[in-house]
C-alpha cells in the first residue's frame, strides 16, 4: 500500500458526529425560520453545464469555479462540460427561465446547501461551504424585500445570534450620489468600491482614499467634506435628494424601514447612504446584517431585477439575501453553547451472550417508544460496556445481571450524575422517559 | 443572448417545492429512524482526492466517476486531481482512517447525502442522486450485522413502503458452495455472476446458465440438479454444510437471523444460500430487501472487514447497509400517497396600500404562533389576491376589508372547502390554529 493522504481535500472539510449534528441542527432551525415565512425549498443539482456559470461571475469568481472534466472517450481531450456550482442564486434563475410556467407568478424559494469555489483555504475560508439563500422571483413590491428582511431576521433570532443591526441602502440612492456629487461615469465602480470599505476603514478613511484616486476636484472636495461631516448620513441625503434617481432611491429605502420597523425584535436599521455591496448585479433595494459587537457581517443581500436577464428576454423583479452561516456557526461555536452531543439516549448492556434475546427485546421496546437506543455489541465484562456507554456520550445506561433478572428488574444509569436506581423489567422504558431524555 | 439550455445537466434534476418538500420527508423519516437506533451523522465533502476513489469500483465503476480539474496555472493541462465521490462508504473508510483515533471504539454512522457516477441516464438511473447509508465501524459481532438490518428495516417500515422479504446470507456460504460443488477457483466469480441473477432469471434460469459456462462436469450437474430440486434451499445447505467455511457461514447466517426475527414487524426473512451480491468488497453476511409484489430491491449491504485496509495497515470489522432512496421514492409517489403542497398555512391579502401595516401586524402574530404565513405583495383586487393564495397552495387566506376593519374583524377562508368565517381580530391566530394547519 502506498502511503495515502487520508484528511479531506484542501478546504473541505469532515464532520464528526457532534459537529455534524451541531450543523444539522442550525440549518434545521434557518430552514424553519424560512418556512414560517412562506419560503418553500426549490433544489438545484450540485453542477451546471459550464456555459451556465461562464462569465457571471467577473474574471476573479470565473477563477474559482470548479470545473469537471468530460467523461468517457472525451475525457482525454482535457476539457470540461460541467461545473460545480459557485452560488445558489445563478442556477435558481437558470431554473425558473426553465420551469417558470410550473410556477407561481410569484415564486418565494428558499435553499439550503453547499457551494463550491477553489478560493485560497483560510481560517473560516473554504472550499466547500453551505449557502443559507431565500429570494422572491417575481414581485417589485417594498414588500417583497421587507419579506427577505424578516425572514433572515428570524433566523438570526432564533439562532441566538444576539442583537444585529441591518445597514439598508439602495443602489439607486448610490447612483443618485455619483450624479449629486458628479462623480464622472468612468470613476463610479472605483468610488463605489472604496465607500464600501466604511465599515472597515471608517468615514475618514473612505474620505482619505477618495482624495487618493485623483476625482474631479469639486466632487472629491464636497463628498469628503460630506463624509467627516458630524451627521455625514444627513449631509449626504440631503445632497443626494437634488437627483431625482437619489430621491428615488431614499424613498425607497424609507418606505422598506417604515414596514419592517416594528417587526424587527431582534435588530435595528441603519438607513446607510454609502452601503454599495460589492456584487455588480444589484439594482435597487440593497442590505448587510451585522452582528452587534463587532463580529462582522453575517447576511447581506438585495434586488436583483435584471439577473435573470441572463436567461430569459424579459426582466423580472427580483430580490433575495444570504446567511453567511459558515461565519454564524463560527460564532456561535465560538460561545459558550454546548452542543447536545450525538449519542444516544439509552445504551443497553448485554450481561451475557445468553442476555442478548432480552436486550434486544428491550431495544425494540425503547425505539418503539420513540427514544434513541443503541446495544453493546461485544460484550464483555459490564465495566467495560459502561465505559463504551460513556464515550459514545449516551445519557443512560440499562444493565440486568442474573439477580435483577431472577427478580424481574434493571438497573438504570444516568451517565452524567452517576445516579443509579432500578426498577422493574415492565417500567424500564418508562422510567427513562421519566427521568428526561433530550431532543432528536 | 446567445440561445442557451435551460434544463439542469443531463442525469440530473430540479426539484420544485412539491417534489423538494416530498424528498425532505422521506430524507427526514429515515433520518429519525438511522438516529433512533444509535446512528449518529458523519459527512464527508462531496469531492475527494482522485487517488481515494481510483481503483476502488473495478473498470467500469471507475469510467463513471467525475473527475474535476485542476484550478489556475494547471487547469491547462487537462489534468483532475479531484473527483465527485461516487459512494458514501469509500469516503467513511478514509474519513475513519484519518480519524480513528477521535472516535469512540465502534463507530455507528450514517450519512445521507447525494453521489455522483456518469453513468447513461434512463428511468430511474441518475447521474446525481443521494444514498442513505447505516454503518457499524469497529465490530465483528453478529449483533452489528442485526442493528444494521433492523435500522434498515426501521426506516422502511415508517416510510409505509408496505411489507418486505429480507434475502440472507453470507459471503462464507458462498465460498462453501463453490468448495463443496467443487467449483474451480478460477471460475467462481463467474458463477458467482449467475447466482445472482436467481430473482431476476428464476432457478431455472440460473441451472440452464451454469450449464452453459463449461464448468467440469461433476460441479455443474450436482448444483444445476440441487438448484432446481423442490426444496433447493435445503438440498443446498445439505451440500454447502459439507464445507467448513459454508458450516460457518450457515451458521451465521442462522445466527442473524434468530436475532432479527422477533423484532421484525413490517418483514419477513428468507434465509437465501445464493445470493451473492456484485461487490467484491464483502467477505461475510449480505443482505437484500425486496418489496413485497415485485417493486424489486429496495436496500442491501453487508460485512466488508477488509475494505478498510485500503486506508489502514490493519483489518477493521465493518458492516453497513443503503437504502435505495431514488427508488423508494419512485414507488412512493408512484402510489396514492398525496404530498401535502408546500404552501404556506396562511396567506394575508392586503385590501389597499394602507392596509399594508396591519397586514404585516398580523402576519407577525401568525409567525409568532409558529404558523407559516405569507402576506400578498402586490395587492390588487381581492379575487386576484385569491387566486395567488389558491395557486400558491395557501390553506387558508385572511381578508380584511373596511367593514371588518371596522367592526375589528376579518374574514378567514379555507381554501380547500371555500368555508368562511368572520371571527374578531385578535382572535384570528387562534381561529386559524384551532381550524388545524398541517405539518411544517
Amino acid at each position: 500500500m502506498t502511503k495515502q493522504r487520508l484528511g479531506p481535500p484542501s478546504g473541505s472539510r469532515d464532520f464528526l458526529p457532534d459537529e455534524a449534528l451541531f450543523r444539522q441542527r442550525v440549518l434545521e432551525t434557518v430552514r424553519a425560520a424560512f418556512v414560517r415565512h412562506g419560503f418553500a425549498p426549490i433544489e438545484t443539482p450540485a453542477f451546471e453545464r459550464l456555459e451556465t456559470l461562464s462569465g457571471k461571475y467577473g474574471d476573479e469568481g470565473e477563477k474559482l469555479i470548479f470545473k469537471i472534466l468530460k467523461r468517457g472517450d472525451k475525457a482525454a481531450s482535457g476539457e470540461a462540460d460541467l461545473a460545480l456550482r459557485y452560488d445558489l442564486t445563478v442556477p435558481t434563475m437558470r431554473m425558473y427561465a426553465h420551469r417558470r410556467n410550473d410556477l407561481p407568478r410569484v415564486v418565494k424559494r428558499y435553499q439550503i446547501g453547499p457551494v463550491w469555489r477553489a478560493d485560497r483555504p483560510g481560517r473560516g475560508r473554504f472550499r466547500e461551504f453551505h449557502q443559507c439563500d431565500v429570494d422572491i422571483i417575481g414581485s417589485a413590491s417594498p414588500l417583497a424585500d421587507v419579506e427577505v428582511l424578516l425572514a433572515l431576521a428570524a433566523a438570526i433570532d432564533d439562532l441566538g445570534l444576539g442583537r444585529f443591526t441591518i445597514r439598508l441602502n439602495s443602489r439607486r440612492v448610490i447612483a443618485g450620489l455619483m450624479e449629486a456629487y458628479g462623480v464622472p461615469p468612468d470613476r463610479q465602480a472605483e468610488v463605489s468600491v472604496v465607500l464600501d470599505k466604511a465599515d472597515k476603514i471608517g468615514h475618514g478613511g473612505v474620505a482619505e482614499a477618495l482624495s487618493g484616486i485623483g476625482l474631479p476636484n469639486m466632487a472629491a472636495a464636497r463628498l469628503v467634506a460630506d463624509l467627516t461631516a458630524q451627521d455625514w448620513a444627513a449631509a449626504l441625503r440631503r445632497r443626494i435628494a437634488e437627483s431625482g434617481q437619489g430621491r428615488e432611491g431614499l424613498a425607497e429605502v424609507e418606505a422598506i424601514a417604515g414596514y419592517l420597523r416594528p417587526h424587527l425584535t431582534g435588530g435595528t436599521i441603519r438607513r446607510d447612504p454609502i452601503l454599495a455591496r460589492g456584487l455588480d448585479y444589484y439594482t435597487g433595494p440593497i442590505f448587510e446584517f451585522f452582528a452587534d459587537g463587532g463580529a462582522g457581517s453575517i447576511a447581506g443581500g438585495g434586488r436583483y431585477d435584471d439577473l435573470a436577464g441572463m436567461f430569459l428576454k424579459d426582466s423580472v423583479p427580483v430580490c433575495g439575501g444570504s446567511l453567511g452561516i459558515e461565519r454564524i456557526m463560527l460564532l456561535l461555536s465560538a460561545r459558550d453553547v454546548t452542543p447536545t452531543p450525538a449519542g444516544a439516549d439509552v445504551y443497553v448492556t448485554v450481561w451475557d451472550e445468553h442476555a442478548r434475546a432480552d436486550g434486544l427485546r428491550l431495544l425494540t421496546e425503547l425505539r418503539a417508544a420513540g427514544l434513541s437506543a443503541e446495544i453493546d455489541l461485544d460484550g464483555g465484562r459490564i465495566g467495560k460496556q459502561m465505559r463504551g456507554a460513556d464515550e459514545r456520550g449516551c445519557r443512560f445506561a440499562v444493565v440486568q445481571g442474573p439477580d435483577e433478572k431472577a427478580a424481574g428488574q434493571v438497573a438504570i444509569k444516568d451517565m452524567t450524575s452517576g445516579a443509579q436506581e432500578t426498577v422493574p423489567e415492565s417500567d424500564a422504558t418508562a422510567a427513562i422517559k421519566r427521568l428526561g431524555t433530550g431532543p432528536d
